[in-house]
């Protein structure tokens, strides 16, 4: 076992709970967990023997692999997974991330996405490496819910989902989202975290701003994605309590 | 110099954008300017060395600073200011967090809440230290345009601030934001990352939660925050384009 990179073939859950997560969205993906000798016996420890076994996963109990994986961290169980493929769906909203670069924030993304039920998410390179372990601990379990692909670039993205309505966020947008009716199957589309997306963008669909104050320069990345998908999933109508 | 502590006098802004935000928005508050000799000179430097000459702070260009503050980073400029004490406004309207334990979130809060006009932040104890430098960093150049103070309960902050209408926002609250009216002053008050707010904060005030799908257990903190403060600037009319 090695410290991950990009190009293992595998890809962790660092923890209990994520460990969990992961058993249950993507069981034929897992090829073994970690257990710490450190780990309290107890229910949690009893439920994850009992998955593993159910799935026949096969479980190792030793510290190495928390030592090349984990080396600072309070974690007792890893999960390894073989990476797999996704595929967008057609005719399903998507968002689409332009060269995303930081780790936490495409965790956070997916997080959210799955929060306001959007499921498809198109990354643009170059890009972040998303089955890279902090994209997953950060996702907090929500990254097997999603399917996510890698584009080389816009135009081999859009040439697959020519029939998706495409909103590109720009903040010298002329238009607020809050104003404007959108037509599904969608395409939410956000640039780079300091870069933003490039003028281009703004003939390629209906360009949308976030209304906000002018203190700020901008809304963080996962911020901006985060309140678009909460203010169509309101319009959509789902999610309503009360 | 030693490594930042929460007990010390002084903080400090990591970068060179920080530190021009910080001189310009608390120029009496800057005790000194670091500057590494690595810094290459230019109009950025030109300009910074203009700004301190006027407001006749002592600029020290060495690399000692940055091998105790900034160790791990390209980091070629740093200010130092005496940490100040701030009074949250009557008549105003407030976020209010209770007992937040990541720096990080705390500052990408503040981001978001000069973003959506919020300029009153109350931190309940225990809290993660707002001074520290992480802090200032994640908000990106807004901390020193909030109000920002530490009560020592919750108690302590209603007694002073009766008069505000509050609003705590919960996960198993009948009542969703987008379907009330809030009144003005309000409190928008959030619990801890982990453990949100205790079921006592019902009957503070109107519990709300933020419309999302049952898929993940909560969104992120900064994520509630931000949603909410969206949601009730647009009702307020504020920051409209096109």
């Amino acid at each position: 076992m090695k410290p991950y990179r990009k190009d293992c073939e595998y890809s962790y859950s660092l923890g209990m709970t994520l460990t969990f997560n992961l058993i249950e969205d993507k069981p034929d993906a897992v090829t073994n967990v970690y257990i710490s000798p450190s780990l309290k016996s107890g229910e949690a420890a009893d439920k994850l023997y009992q998955l593993c076994e159910s799935y026949r996963i096969p479980i190792t109990v030793n510290d190495k692999a928390f030592k090349i994986l984990s080396p600072k961290e309070n974690c007792y169980v890893i999960g390894e997974f073989r990476k797999y493929t996704s595929y967008l769906k057609y005719d399903e909203n998507h968002i689409v991330l332009v060269n995303p670069s930081n780790s936490g924030n495409l965790g956070t993304i997916i997080r959210s996405a799955i929060g306001f039920g959007v499921r498809n998410i198109a990354v643009i390179c170059p890009a972040v490496d998303f089955f890279d372990p902090k994209v997953i601990r950060a996702s907090m379990g929500s990254f097997w819910k999603v399917d996510i692909a890698y584009y080389e670039s816009w135009e081999s993205y859009i040439s697959e989902f020519s029939d998706n309505h495409i909103y590109p966020f720009m903040l010298d947008a002329k238009v607020c989202l809050h104003d404007t009716a959108l037509k599904e199957p969608f395409s939410l589309v956000f640039g780079n975290e300091s870069s933003g997306l490039s003028e281009s963008f703004h003939s390629k669909g209906q360009s949308l701003a976030i209304s906000q104050s002018d203190s700020i320069d901008s809304l963080s990345l996962p911020m901006a994605v985060s309140i678009a998908l909460y203010e169509i999933s309101l319009r959509r109508g789902i999610y309503r309590q009360g």
